[in-house]
């Protein structure tokens, strides 16, 4: 899977959940110097990177940097704030719901660009997804566009074409369920992954993460490692 | 100076220099809500955070937040990294200098979006110079306009257009001298304003940017309360 596009390197956005990890396997697959970048920006809680660290060391990345930015106090959403209810009723046309962080996506661009530019890497991978989502503007197609745009201008090396940055979202247009087929292929292991918004000790199954993660890997036919089967009755 | 625009609120990106101190003196004029934004993401030194802890405090910010993002580890630049050395030759017409911090204003003005959402604040104000300036990309205004655009797509606000987001750089197109003769004419306490690069008691009267503010001082005529006047002889 030779990419001329991806061959000066790859900065991945690893959350620890089920699309930045088959983003990251895709981004491995080119060959190129694949670097993993977790950000943790106030989630309520570290399950999910204790997921990005396993899934960056199985899936070969090159490097893997966790940086902590301080965002809970500035901004305003249930995945932020520990007294905010998370919704459970799953998503609905058109509803932006609370869990939508503002400006998330431009802040965690951001920041893999500034890293990009400094280790000259050319591709920003990001597991975005218009499909089965929760509505979030900051992961539609015209929105990735136009930060490829800004990264042109905004950094010396897109300035003095040395470099073109390219937002790759490899998983826009897939359905949930074409996620974990693919993931399938690319031997991606579930089992290190983490969907839920509420961290316990195992996955909520009433989130709109986990409503969303179970209905994908319903519709591909393909078990769960994380969710535990109820027995008997 | 009223401006309809600017009605629903300011953020301004302070950094303790003396364009952000004229930004912010502008943005509290507008009579708007108006809140101060330091970002301290792995400057050489804490003397610039002091700086605008006592600016804000001064020209009347609503409310004042700081915010570090340890970005130093990330970041390839002479303003991040201990152990390069700072240019000391004075800006050179169409050479990027290693003071250049990659993607700090995409970084910067991302943040300030983020909390401009989730405070309802419509205005973002960022002192970026493109006259007498280090030749840094993101100061540029293509550059704001694109962010502008990007603002629009990637938030809640911006797509269902509640808000249009707006990036204030009133300093855009003003000389040194001009942005000195203006902030005279707020009354910007230059005593409290840093710009040095190196972070001395006193600033250092070499790096490129005490020697862009020197210069506009000298043009404006007016005497900077920050330089030790050399007497005897």
């Amino acid at each position: 899977m030779s990419d001329p596009r991806a061959r000066d390197g790859n900065v991945v956005l690893l959350s620890g959940g089920m699309d930045s990890a088959t983003c990251l396997a895709l981004a491995v697959r080119t060959g190129a110097p694949t670097h993993a970048l977790t950000i943790e920006y106030g989630q309520r809680h570290a399950r999910e990177l204790r997921a990005a660290r396993a899934l960056a060391r199985r899936l070969g990345a090159h490097r893997h940097t966790e940086l902590r930015l301080p965002l809970a106090a500035l901004i305003d959403s249930s995945l932020t704030r520990r007294n905010r209810r998370l919704p459970t009723r799953g998503p609905r046309p058109g509803v932006i719901p609370s869990t939508y962080v503002p400006a998330r996506n431009t802040i965690l661009l951001s920041v893999a660009l500034g890293y990009a530019e400094s280790h000259r890497l050319g591709s920003i991978w990001i597991g975005a997804n218009a499909i089965d989502y929760s509505g979030y503007p900051d992961c539609r197609p015209d929105f990735l566009r136009a930060f490829e745009r800004l990264a042109r201008l905004g950094t010396k090396a897109g300035r003095v074409g040395a470099r073109r940055f390219r937002v790759r979202a490899p998983l826009l247009r897939l359905s949930k369920a074409e996620i974990v087929r693919l993931g399938e292929r690319l031997g991606v292991p579930w089992a290190l992954t983490w969907s839920c918004y509420a961290g316990g000790r195992r996955p909520c199954g009433r989130c709109d993460s986990c409503r969303l993660r179970a209905r994908g890997f319903a519709a591909a036919g393909v078990e769960d490692p994380t969710v535990v089967r109820r027995t008997g009755g």
